[in-house]
């Protein structure tokens, strides 16, 4: 029998199997870290809410008491409200998608999409498929239903056809059970890369002919910089995708109103899902957002938002050029991220208490990453500091890793680098056991 | 290999195995049947959130916008707001509870600390003792974890401490694996009943011997009409008891802010749990709650409330003594509801067409049982309609029951009653297979 917790709880022999696997993500811990006010944060993905005018939501949250307090009070449909459905497919047309207003769920964020879509399709020993890297709390959520997360392989257009292609076979020739593929096509999170139509095209192909859904998180689609993305692949394939959107990044995420587009079964288990963890998604919420679109011009509130972080990108991009320029780097063209490629040597996670140090911080890779890799590189959002933090929080980095390029240079003329303190053969560490 | 899902889903085949325990339950088909206007509904537990003055609620969303709107808007902690959780404290503290800022976990309503402490507890075969009846959501999220629910008796005052001993000491001789026990100690769903002090402090006892977890449920326990309730079991039990309570009631559901009360180990794996499934609880609706707290007189508002539903149990117990005066039924001393028990050979499940075509809804008894029993019972809920609605809805309800005993004694003059039309033998109906 398996056993969690630390010896000092004395209900460690009661949990579940799969509490194991719910573990402390490194991002987690840089959340306390990156909260002081001196240090740049270039680590979490907080979207600049202070862009949002409030004139603009006192209209909508003054209309939700005065007219719609009775239905914004209470319990609601576990489905949604029927009138912010409506809304936002006006939004998902943007996007090349055409559905209709039964065909989506209201969730608690598309955060909880992911977790109501990981606990009706994920038994114990599954795979899901994602990007490497990929984002962090879906690989959290996808361990927590005891599935093993596999990677498939990214170039700077996103997930390589080839790569899938060969991922699913091996697989297969193992023996496994492939439930899903996690993506996010555009400007995606870690990597800010986005797959042109083309490949979009193609990955839905791969997914039809190995029987497996397309989980497509689309978070940032609407925030491109010059161009819009490519269309969703929902917006071609209704049968296989189940789509996920979010009005965190477009509007605000403290009110947790995010969606799910699914096909029919399975969005009727959804909802049965979603109102067994939380009897209806908040009315209130809802109703303030639903005011939202109906009285602001949102339109317009996102070309602002697009402004805001081409900005932000651009002063990154500027930084990263000026000061590391021996380094690489993705340049996405939307959304909220930069990847950062270090020498082969270098290791982002034992580098960032000295970054922190230095006050700056930022996302090692291997947070992005179920299978430990991605030591040399790191992930840089450019989202909340200003364009001046962001290149002072680039100032200091390049502190930070020239300093480590420097005592690596020095070591490389002596012996091979290691990371570790040797120890004494025979002797176990105190911490070992 | 279990399959779920219809012949027309094509991805049938991929469900995990607990989606077979994910079930519409028999409340939820009612909500459409009971939104119709021209039905009495004595059927879902919906608050007169109508009884919240507007005002109260506009200076809370002013505030929030104008004062707070950079933290409102964002994502927060996984734990919930610190000040929100200092003024759950003071709420608590009505009941006895005395706890720190750092034990609570803040939820999406307490039906989402139900889920997590599913998700963190059950696995496949695992059994959860409940009252029978019980809730009927808390079922369905205890199945949904592939846990069997099994109930334990009760009367007027709740579990019976020795119906509890019998039913574990019969669980362990079969080898079953127990984790907790889920009960509603105040006004409990469906019964009404409440049990006494001493009675608490048995079912604790028992708990304790057994190495059992508590998981104490008290949405009700502040809408007492008389007298309080006896203090939380949590109040005197730090360390075997988790703690779930909501804004749903005293305030208003629309806000799903609901909270877990925890020992140190479990509260540290809730807040994991709570961050993999939605990021952080909603930040915009926690601080509209904590602003409400600040500025309203929210005890006086409890206070309203208590009178509101005084009203209507009175007026829902009237006209049972009036219309129904053979039957049996609980009498609440706080809550939202009544439990009506049918003579043995009426079955209410069975009667809720004719009822609703009489334009009165209930739920049946069956609906918060895991094993099928309850068929000569109902749950009347006082907490929705007006005093004059309840008593219409009463008469109707009336209607069809002596029409049904009627119809039972006519009958029994000719024969036994059976619900099912008679079959030729080895003939197998049409819907066989």
């Amino acid at each position: 029998m398996q056993t969690q917790g630390n010896n000092m709880d004395p209900w460690r022999g009661l949990y579940a199997a799969r509490t194991a696997g719910l573990a402390a993500s490194e991002v987690r811990a840089l959340f306390a870290v990156a909260s002081r006010p001196e240090v740049v944060s270039l680590a979490g993905g907080m979207p600049f809410v202070s862009a949002l005018p409030k004139e603009l939501l006192t209209a909508a949250v003054e209309r939700t008491i005065h007219d719609r307090a009775a239905v914004a009070l209470q319990y609601g449909s576990g489905q949604g409200m029927p009138k912010l459905r409506e809304q936002i497919l006006e939004v998902m047309a943007l996007e090349g998608i055409h559905a209709g207003v039964d065909d989506l769920v209201v969730t608690t964020g598309s955060q909880h999409a992911l977790e109501l879509v990981a606990k009706l399709f994920l038994d114990p020993g599954d795979v899901v498929l994602a990007e490497g890297p990929s984002y962090v709390t879906a690989i959290t959520v996808f361990k927590s239903f005891q599935a093993e997360v596999v990677h498939s392989p990214m170039d700077d257009q996103g997930l390589i056809p080839q790569g899938l292609r060969d991922t699913i076979a091996r697989l297969r020739a193992e023996g496994r059970r492939m439930k899903f593929l996690y993506t996010i096509p555009s400007f995606q999170n870690p990597m800010g890369v986005t797959m042109p139509w083309e490949r979009r095209m193609e990955i839905l192909e791969i997914a039809r002919q190995n029987e497996i859904l397309v989980l497509e998180d689309n978070p940032y689609g609407l925030l491109y910089f010059d161009q819009a993305p490519p269309h969703a692949m929902r917006s071609v394939e209704e049968d296989g995708v189940i789509y996920l959107g979010t009005f965190s990044k477009t509007l605000a995420p403290g009110f947790r109103v995010g969606w799910a587009v699914a096909p029919h079964a399975i969005r009727e288990k959804l909802i049965l899902a979603n109102e067994a963890a939380v009897l209806s998604p908040g009315t209130f919420a809802q109703t303030v957002v639903s005011e939202y679109l109906s009285t602001a011009d949102w339109r317009g509130q996102i070309d602002t938002f697009r402004g805001v972080y081409r900005e932000r990108r651009d002063a990154l991009l500027g930084a990263l050029a000026e000061q590391l320029p021996t380094l690489s780097w993705t340049v996405p063209n939307g959304g909220f991220y930069v990847w950062l490629t270090l020498p082969a040597h270098l290791d982002s996670k034992a580098m960032l208490p000295r970054a922190v140090k230095e006050l700056v911080a930022y996302t090692p890779g291997t947070a992005f990453f179920a299978d430990g890799t991605g030591r040399n590189a790191m992930r840089l959002s450019f989202c909340y500091p200003t364009p001046d933090f962001i290149r002072e929080g680039v100032r200091r980095l390049a502190t930070v890793i020239n300093g480590e390029l420097a005592l690596l240079t020095e070591f490389a003329q002596t012996g091979p680098v290691s990371t570790l303190p040797s120890e004494p053969e025979g002797v176990l560490p105190p911490y070992a056991g």
